[in-house]
């Protein structure tokens, strides 16, 4: 079982730690890591590390730990004789699928489908899943303008060579402060720090601007409705002035909550509001729920908070769903095998742990934790807001997945640091905010042992 | 243990096959799926399907099985209670790597690091492995054109726009018939099917010829060498166009056979001599090994076949090596952190896989098997090129990874269902080419069965 609360013994890298830091500088560039962690002792919501140091895990490896570490019932996956064979024969999924992958499928990805959806392609991180996704929402507007017409032999073999008309100008607009992946393609709609992006070519692609609310909402009503309209007004300037210089903009790809940029939230009546802008214009609506997917928002998607009018083109996810992939409505299957296509498009055996973690969460109706929990966590944060207004400004959350600001990046850096000695894993998201991600099985007594460190981390500071 | 040969008792794909693949189409596009297999039956180099068909597989998956199906020393892997830990606590690899993680990459990765490499990156799969690989070049150039200067203000804001001077120009030159991957950005480098890149938005980049040879080669050694000099002066010409343009070139990227071209073959000096053109213009040489790395060649990997004067600058590998991701020489370590990053850098289950598959590999000396079973292999299909010439044309390869080409992608088409018929699992590549890819337990008597059933099958055409 869990130990009963966080054990600091080292200062954090602790000497172990550091000594294998050192060796894997040799080997590549390890400016990131924060710790050796020891996954053999690691379990449920606590990290252990090689120092013996034992943290109480609000981020799990960037939100991708669904039921925490060593779950008793994914371990049992892996003494079952016939899954062990999946382990380690992993196939072309698009060539030579397995027996009964079909029924797989259904028992995991599907029995979770956003709301009005049935078919769903499998990937295997987060950047393939949207890259992939773009190709769909190119490869169908295309469609649409072509109609029933064949490709023309010239389309065939401009496109070869990179260029038109195979190769189409068509565009995607995406966010300021929007994160969706570092591969090429996905890096053109990413605008977070500039050390993602300097020097790697990209396209002149529409970028529109997400809502940057004030805090506490209820105070201000207006200003941020108003903010709304200035966003929303934007995107349609955005795809006119697009349109009109013939980079066409097939689509809009959006995260529910910018999480790497911040944890920037936008109301349901904008999301509502931009999918009526997207169908205006004839644009797909891409929802990116790599991050918030999962269950983490106190619903399995967290767009299932937006009410929308419409079932959403094209949902992609990954992280705790340890498979990768998109949803996507049938107008979006391209015609021809190997439009989108890789050589394991994603992998069997994640699909089997999938297929467990979606079982647990059912059956211990996680979700209905993560909203009692989230609302715990988000109070009790909002009350040392009160108390310490220039450390935790602007709190926010849906869910468990909750985050506020400090005054300062190095006020913000210096209380991560803080929390760590206190034995919480915490991590920074944006220029100020610290984000919160525990994984499913986080309950109340876990946000009471998280408070409380808080609490103790600020007073110290 | 392995059956004594390939047994078909229905239709490939057989009636249990088509009842899974119907179940699949109601779910995602399946147009490229072969068969349904059962992986638990399946041994060595046999692939069995749900029907009750066992075929000797001498295309393993894309070439992504390295020493077959259920391997027991694989399987035992999974015994090992650490071991399975490993398999179900996927950790952010970059910020909290496990116990001893460098010790587990010095003992797979490094251990058959290619000449001159002492660094390593992991990655998942081929196609993030070449992006990053791209990206790293990219840094690299711009940093020796920067100095010591720091990024300015300029740079830093305008990147995050998609603008420049933050965004760079720069291009990295590619080659007809290439395949590197389908992501954007490996995208802009693949120049094989129309389908691959019709409507997909793309970059201009320089894309130069790879040679095209004419066989026996010892028959044409003067056509094949005057080819060599005609791609390699296009190349020069290409540095000089682009560069003047503005659109400098940053690197090359190449693979040592083009595989889903088609097989294409070239000589050690036509790789001796694009290294030297590269380094003239200041440019770095990727060679793309996702394909080709791991053994299958004779040489654990290809590019050990031509002689280059210096260490290759970035060497990319994925597929039979289990985990994805590059080698490259100290100068292209990003300064920065986070410039080559992503939530799981690859995947620690995958190098625990490795380090048994390179153990296995090194002890039973498996690359001199491919040497051997490679020449009875090649001589055999050139043997079988004497009695069908226009069946069995251009026959090429290096160990066991060996090609030829029918007179017609019909006939080639054609060949590969006749050879399922009797019992055997090849594939096709470009147009009018057949590709072996055995794993590396293929043995001479796998090799004997396979060129028996070639035989029948070429007679029945
Ligand atoms: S791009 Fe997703 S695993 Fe490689």
């Amino acid at each position: 079982g869990e130990p009963e609360g966080p054990v600091v013994k080292t200062a954090i890298p602790g000497p172990r730690s550091l000594a294998m830091l050192s060796e894997m500088k040799t080997i590549q560039i390890s400016d990131a890591v924060q710790l050796f962690a020891d996954y053999s002792k690691s379990i449920g919501n606590y990290l252990f590390d090689v120092d013996g140091n034992i943290l109480l895990d609000v981020y799990t490896q960037i939100s991708s730990v669904p039921l925490g570490y060593n779950h008793p019932e994914l371990l049992d996956v892996l003494q079952d004789k016939e899954n062990i064979r999946t382990f380690i024969n992993r196939p072309a999924l698009g060539v030579f699928p397995g027996e009964n992958y079909p029924q797989r499928v259904y028992n995991s990805l599907l029995r979770v489908a956003p709301k009005g959806h049935t078919e769903v392609t499998t990937m295997a991180c987060g950047s393939c899943s949207n890259e992939n996704a773009y190709k769909a929402i190119f490869v169908w507007y295309r469609r649409k303008q072509r109609g029933d017409a064949a490709y023309t032999p010239e389309e065939e073999t401009s496109c070869i060579m990179n260029q038109s008309p195979g190769a189409s100008d068509l565009t995607l607009m995406s966010f300021k402060g929007a994160f969706h992946g570092r591969t090429f393609g996905t890096l053109i709609t990413t605008h977070t720090k500039p050390v993602h992006k300097l020097d790697i070519p990209t396209m002149d692609w529409p970028i529109g601007t997400f809502p940057r609310y004030k805090y506490p909402l209820e105070e201000f009503v207006r200003e941020n409705e108003e903010e709304d309209r200035r966003c929303l007004a934007e995107v349609e300037e955005l795809f006119e002035r697009y349109n009109k210089r013939g980079k066409t903009v097939a689509g809009v790809v959006i995260e529910p909550i910018q999480s790497e940029g911040g944890d920037h939230h936008a109301s349901p009546a904008f999301f509502q509001q931009l999918q009526r802008i997207a169908k205006k214009n004839g644009a797909a609506l891409l929802i990116d729920e790599v991050q918030t997917g999962g269950g983490t928002t106190g619903e399995f998607w967290c767009h299932d908070h937006f009410n929308l009018d419409h079932p959403v083109d094209i949902v992609t996810y990954s992280k705790k769903m340890l498979v990768g992939g998109y949803f996507s409505l049938p107008e979006f299957r391209p015609r021809e095998g190997y439009r989108i296509f890789n050589t394991w498009m994603g992998e069997p055996s994640k699909v089997i742990l999938l297929e467990k973690v979606i079982d647990v969460i059912k059956r211990d109706k996680l979700i209905e934790n993560v909203k009692v929990t989230g609302d715990i966590l988000l109070n009790g944060i909002k009350d040392l807001g009160q108390r310490y207004p220039n450390l935790v400004k602007n709190v926010r959350g849906r869910g468990t997945f909750c985050a506020f600001d400090c005054d300062s990046m190095a006020k913000r850096d210096q209380l991560v640091d803080q929390l760590k000695v206190e034995g919480v894993q915490t991590g920074g998201a944006g220029p100020v905010a610290v984000r919160l991600r525990p994984s499913l099985v986080f309950q109340p007594h876990h946000a009471a042992i998280f408070l409380d460190r808080l609490q103790k981390a600020l007073n110290k500071m």
